[in-house]
């Protein structure tokens, strides 16, 4: 022991108390440290992806509840299956097609059986603390795969009711292994959207429009329900379940917590949490203003106020948000969310009188408030320019128009996009599924 | 470089180790630091936060589930609405009311865009770090809105299937700006119940008394539904789904970890997070002794368990260790619920004596088992005194009553509080919202 | 002050920065301190533990919306019923039969009332850091608690529509008391099946086989419903709300994140939460597998895909996974899943051949999926051996099969475990209830 070391000892001892080895209270003004960061990180991943992975049922509740009872049990089938699918497909190519940095390879899919190698090993140290990101891999993947299946469950919503199940089935695999991860990749992979300052804090454009715009696409080629335009009068073909509906749009709320906190991406210091903090707050008000807006205005505009267009104005509200939820007050949250309420109340007539049958309203909601979100940013956000807003709407809008449009066609010219007229009429359960939601309610 | 610092360099690369930066494993007996508790609590109150925001949604599918068919959709509009005016005028208002050392005034609010300046500025850094209380201030703001819903949930349930919307809504928005956020202060925002030694750790009083309290003015001010009491005997009128009515259950329930777990307000040393642990235990026990004390004496006074009753059971022993969900033992915390599934059995019949028409049993859970739990405390907490905590219950109890029965007269005489009998006897969902929940199903 | 000691002052001062006092970013490379990894640790039990209790929302719906309406409100009770039984008497018994390094006694349940002592007071602190373990006493009896109701659970489904309230309750009793406490000692309790190399990461046969073999034998002897099979054809007996059985599977999947994310014990390392991120993944894209998989082969088999078998084929993914979330791959978890849909969609109609009731296909799901689960260990961890993965299943399902046997003998020769005829015609609610789920909506 030579003589800096004997020194050092009693040094550290009594360095030690001011680092609080003794119970003193918390170290003050220490930062976590690394391995705390990487931990808090990844745990806002889990728990915001979570939340996130919860909309799923919300989706489904909320289509369930607003389709026809005849065609319920055909609209659970299509939101369970392309949760599987997104869930597999967005990682066998989309994950690697979103994130192009990352070590995917035919080889690396090949190898073993398909591991893609994009999660750590088990049981990995921070010995080598280099090698770590700020967060695990793992806990990434599972987040933005939500964000993926968030996408495909906007489009089952606006064609339920007479869209073929597998059919629409490939069109999700195509919409999550390609449509979704490639134009993503333009803003989140660090792409040239993202280059050009196109500001989508958590996605009202790169989720929310893109679903909304293959949602339009493909209801404009599949057409209307039977019945629903007659002589140049829209025929109400009401939600056969509200209470569901309702439930679907409380689930959604709560996942978006998920969706837009979790889109910090970090948790590890003081000024992350408290933006995350921000977040919550301000997604939670937007929805209240987009709820409380349709309800004013439903009693303003029609003396009765009307619950679907609460439920899908707080919808609204929460998508006006997601492009950007921290720079806002609380204020001008409640604002936006608001004003997404107001164009779900006008949106949903005036596609109607396009004669363009959205059947839960999924265009105004995630279509139209995603626009509106999106250009929102440069009411709060100095960074934000109205041009490069447009210019990331324009250029997302017209991939995914144009991209969704050919598969559409694809596939209604090689087997076909809609069922028969007979299956529509007594519903799609019978004669898709065999079998019915409610077999011993219904009373026709 | 002078000899103190030649000798310090290679000292401190001695101690580091010690540290822990070499990987091996936790530095032993060190407090976490200031900025990983900060985040710890801020954490806590935000997953506590969305917890309790669920709760919204566990309240519309109980209310929904417990009111007839044709008073559904309306069921919903009101929970819908009342969780956005909640959100609105809590940020407006009561949030800066119940906590009076908050930024608050008029040139705040009017500046920007209303933004009161309650919350951190975006991208905080922990520099200074005495700028930091315990926790972001957006958590916080996040988790006590929670609570303020909550209370206007629990008065919405009680006076269902009769009560016009607009005027349900417009005490909404009195008690969550002004009622329930002042009392709240005199306990929470350090008032002069608080120094009093009134102990009421998540609400039993101050959340659920006076939710039950407001509940109880208004259904005897709003009279029983029509046909409800009939030559001296009590009609019943069963609730259209008790699936539903099972779901809200377990959804409360399952928000309840985050009202009474966040209510510990720290999660950042050991001592906090074991506190949170037993409180989660504990919740959870109370809810089960409620729910099976009601399910036993159920079958010994009715030869026939009652569900709607082991449901309440579970709400009512939830609703009983909230006013100390920590110092009990797991033991005593299931007595202690128990005790309060006991009290549901009982208070139910006992208000249909009284003619007082709660149509989900608010008053029984809330504010019976709610002042049961609050004195309750002195059976657990040496610091409690029953004196105490009858002089909270009784204050918080007069002050809500004065207050509600104010606004609830001043609404009935000015628009009215009550659809009119064609209307009830119709539904409330045709008459009022032109819309039913249930369109293709019910049967009458 | 010595020399040494004036040397260390400014050596520690010097030190500091290196260790990130000033607002430098994370402090490289340190681990967590103790206090934070407790926490940590703590905090995942509490987040996996409110998930897993979610799952008994989902077991509910799930069985709620599988079986016919006549028999909701009675399936609702059982469900309600024995989360509060096993709630109450894990506590009292389970608990310190399966960790028997507990402090229960005799005495420490009559001390007090009843306390048994299992949580730590009030406020500890870390000052003797060497009491701690590596996480919160409440936190783990919280988790812990979640699992052997989903056990509980697990049972009521095959036995709905004709298994009489009380005894089924009394059956639970033993279960979350003794059986499954007892056998899950063997492996988490560190007993010989631990000690045998048997690996059951989080209960594919400790949890999900012990509840499928309780269900199996409580079905053989409870025989099956009237009109099931007749004529050796099985009578469908389709579900009454599909709806809700869908929203039930969705939150099980939810909760499953809790089961077996939580299940990595610890969250506190770089490699824990990475581990944790992992079986999220994992978790998430076997579901999925499982899904798809029933849905295809429903689709080739039956010409319809069968949406009750894309809900049970997504659940047994999830179970198929439990015993070993961690170490495959995304691809081999989701082969492994899809096996389990597979065997679903295989393993219903051969129980319905050999006249075996079971009404929500919970024998396939978490009886047969299970044992495939815990035999796939072998394919990823090098550490199982067929042979000990062998002995755990066949040494588990043994006892499970002779105590529940007896166990439900016992209850048929002295009180009956069946409905009269009539009642089960007539439906358990308003024979055993008096009530109805839907008293508004069913048309018989």
């Amino acid at each position: 022991m030579n003589t800096l070391t004997k020194i050092a000892l009693p040094v550290a001892l009594t360095a030690l108390p001011v680092m609080g080895l003794a119970d003193e209270g918390p170290v003050a003004g220490v930062n976590a440290s690394t391995d705390t960061v990487f931990i808090l990180n990844s745990l806002l991943f889990l728990v915001g992806g979570f939340l996130v992975f919860f909309m799923a049922a919300g989706f489904a509740m909320l289509e369930a509840g607003l389709v026809r009872s005849k065609n319920v049990a055909m609209q659970l089938t299509k939101n369970m299956a392309l949760f599987g699918l997104a869930s597999i497909f967005y990682y066998l190519i989309g994950y690697n097609l979103m994130y192009p940095l990352g070590t995917w390879s035919v080889e690396g899919v090949l190898s073993g059986v398909w591991g893609p190698g994009i999660l750590e090993a088990v049981g990995v140290t921070s010995d080598a603390a280099d090698d770590y990101g700020y967060a695990s891999t793992g806990s990434d993947f599972f987040f933005q795969l939500m964000f993926c299946a968030a996408t495909a469950s906007i489009v089952s919503g606006t064609m339920a009711e007479r869209v073929k199940l597998w059919p629409f089935l490939i069109f999700t695999v195509i919409l999550t292994s390609v449509i979704y991860p490639w134009s993503a990749s333009w803003k989140w992979g660090g792409g040239f959207l993202d280059a050009a300052g196109f500001l989508d804090f958590a996605g009202s454009t790169v989720v929310h429009s893109v679903g909304g715009w293959a949602a339009l696409t493909g209801a404009i080629i599949l057409g209307p329900r039977i019945g629903k335009y007659k002589d140049g009068r829209t025929v109400p073909m009401p939600g056969s379940n509200l209470t569901l509906a309702t439930l679907g749009t409380f689930i959604l709320w709560l996942g978006w917590f998920g969706f837009n906190g979790g889109s910090q991406l970090a948790m590890g210091t003081v000024g992350d949490v408290a933006d995350v903090s921000r977040i919550f707050s301000n997604t939670n008000t937007a929805a209240a203003g987009g709820a409380i807006a349709a309800l004013i205005l439903t009693q303003i505009m029609y003396k009765k106020p009307d619950l679907t267009m609460v439920l899908n104005g707080a919808l609204a509200g929460l998508v006006s948000i997601t492009a950007e939820p921290l720079t806002p007050s609380l204020g001008m949250a409640t604002i936006i969310g608001a004003v997404g309420g107001v164009i779900v109340v006008f949106a949903v007539p005036m596609l109607d009188k396009l004669k363009i049958d959205d059947v839960v309203g999924a265009i105004p909601v995630h279509l139209i408030a995603g626009i509106w979100g999106t250009l929102a940013v440069v009411l709060t956000n100095s960074d934000a320019t109205i041009g490069a807003q447009l210019y990331g709407i324009v250029v997302v809008g017209a991939f995914t128009v144009v991209a969704s449009t050919v598969v559409w066609f694809v596939i209604k010219m090689t087997m076909g996009l809609r069922v028969d007229e007979e299956t529509e009429i007594n519903g799609l359960d019978m004669a898709e599924l065999g079998m019915e939601a409610y077999p011993e309610f219904t009373n026709g």
